[in-house]
């Protein structure tokens, strides 16, 4: 069995950027994503005040290696002053490249 | 705390595959699994024509690395051709290595 | 685009866990959480009378080395003895390590 290395960009933040955030993965050419619902509680910048519950997003993408390093800019640059919102990326290895 | 080397294998497909799936899971001899409903879009072969919006199942399961090789030759093999599926792996760390 | 290493915690177990674990969480000092609901089967114990179907909680953490390690000892010496659970960590790069 060959598989191939690529990158999961898991995304998980407000409901409110899903649309914006979805036209982001389209625009850096990622060919599929899943999106599920999770609650939990997060910190919204760095005071105790701002810790709140949410219903919030996951999305999770995977590209390649490229792709992931211009996701993840342009989240920091264009969601993450807008959004509450955090991002971070993984290894995997996937069963056929030609998906992704 | 001594951690142990797994693979956590991720499958997201059309719920169509569900039964044969879990069946596929049980024969190789996985011990257990998570599933639950995402959204997404995904490409379905490769023309522009063939992405669709689609509600989907994503499963995982951990297993030893000779495990995962299995089940993913066996996703390849059987499932590939008949559902809209994608698979891949991830190098993970578990507590107890005997409840997988 | 610099990313910062982490670990991925991911915990599953029964609901009636969720109360005791996110306070876990809270004071090992991780500053958010998901949690979202699952499905699957799981072997409780190694008999094979022992497995069944369940609806579980999945919650994911990312955290600093030394917190995962925190975790997954209390985790172990805490709650394996008392509830039905699985734990692993898996490697993640970060965009923001100041979020986490």
């Amino acid at each position: 069995m060959k598989t191939h290395p690529m990158k999961l960009v898991t995304i998980i933040g407000e409901a409110l950027a899903r649309e914006p955030l979805t036209r982001l993965l389209e625009t850096a050419g990622a060919h599929g994503y899943t999106l599920f619902t999770v609650e939990g509680s997060g910190a919204q910048g760095r005071r105790v005040a701002d810790i709140r519950e949410f219903a919030n997003i996951q999305v999770e993408v995977i590209v390649p290696p490229a792709v992931a390093e211009e996701l993840l800019t342009a989240l920091e640059r264009d969601f993450f002053p807008r959004y509450a919102m955090v991002a971070y990326e993984t290894d995997v290895r996937v069963v056929r490249r030609d998906k992704f």
